[in-house]
């Protein structure tokens, strides 16, 4: 039996954990997962450090748990607006021009959370390192089956290797973010919208 | 006039600047240029921190100069050879081949130190995320231009846009670097050869 008080205290609980992912996203962007503390977060947000060790035991519980932060926007901005398209050629649209969307609203100050995160932590092997990766292979694999879903469905050429396409598509949203961290302006996503339309042979984006 | 003597304490010190860069190259490739600090470096160098601090006053002029050793590295491994071939489609093919061929050697331990530097300084405004820029901006523009001669000799097409190319190459260059970071093996840039040649309307590569 859970008590009214229980409840709240939990709910208390979580609302103060989900304020602390927030700050640690936000700091992990610009400082790197490696750069986020326990200490400097305390700070941030004028907590104890044994209080934010009630909530995550070790710096590495703290950096899993802003991943998962971090994928749990990126699927709400990026994934899931894309897989309301339907399957085809259009779906494989809507996946990049939902991360070019994202990008565009700054949903994160440093570009992408996750293009940032796989260069940081490709030099350290663990735990972190590991569900960055799974991560970032897991939305080029999206990429791809939507690439293969619309060659099976006849919309692009039968002679398409998906595997090549989606490697193009992965590099064009790479160079997207790589401009946009640069230039902090939105020319290089409407070249980057341009790109993928020309090469899916699709007309050029609404003006 | 020069003694000797002091030639020869100019050449020591000349020395020990270049081993404290070639140190600090390595440690910002894994660590990040501000994970990058005097105590660290003078640490694994075996050297005191007022030792360091004689060849460079702050953290920032190591950061600028270690950037600068990165970009000497890097024109040697990439620039270098791709301006070493003939203008034309085969040059614009060197250039993303000589990309590959410094990924496969290893040159840094985390893949290519600049695709890691742009996105880690872009939240960091100065002195240094500008020289890093100012880097990627210029090998994005040779990338540019090289494509722009070719259209110009007429080894690609006349209705190639020189832009939009070259931001699919540098496209693909960034996606053969995550990938070889995250796989650590080669046959990402295999792939990355291949889409390149196609892109460009040449043959497979040599096997």
């Amino acid at each position: 039996v859970v008590t009214d008080q229980q409840r709240r205290t939990r709910a208390d609980g979580e609302r103060t954990r989900q304020a602390i992912l927030h700050e640690a996203v936000g700091q992990a962007t610009i400082d790197g997962l490696e750069g986020l503390t326990i200490g400097n977060l305390a700070k941030s947000l004028g907590m104890s450090k044994s209080g934010l060790y009630a909530h995550f035991g070790s710096k590495e519980e703290l950096q899993l748990a802003t991943v998962e932060e971090a994928s749990r926007i990126f699927e709400a901005a990026v994934v899931r607006p894309a897989l309301a398209v339907p399957a085809g050629r259009a779906r494989v649209l809507a996946v990049c021009d939902a991360f070019f969307d994202y990008l565009l609203r700054r949903t994160f100050p440093g570009g992408c959370f996750f293009a940032a995160a796989t260069l940081e932590m490709g030099t350290h092997p663990g735990p972190v390192r590991a569900r960055v990766a799974e991560f970032q292979l897991g939305f080029e694999e999206l990429i791809r089956h939507s690439v293969t879903e619309a060659v099976e469905l006849g919309e692009l050429p039968a002679g398409e290797d998906p595997k090549e396409l989606a490697f193009e598509l992965g590099g064009i949203i790479l160079a997207s973010n790589v401009t946009f961290v640069l230039s902090d302006d939105t020319a290089g996503l409407d070249l980057a919208r341009r790109v993928v339309r020309r090469r899916l042979g699709m007309g050029p984006p609404n003006a």
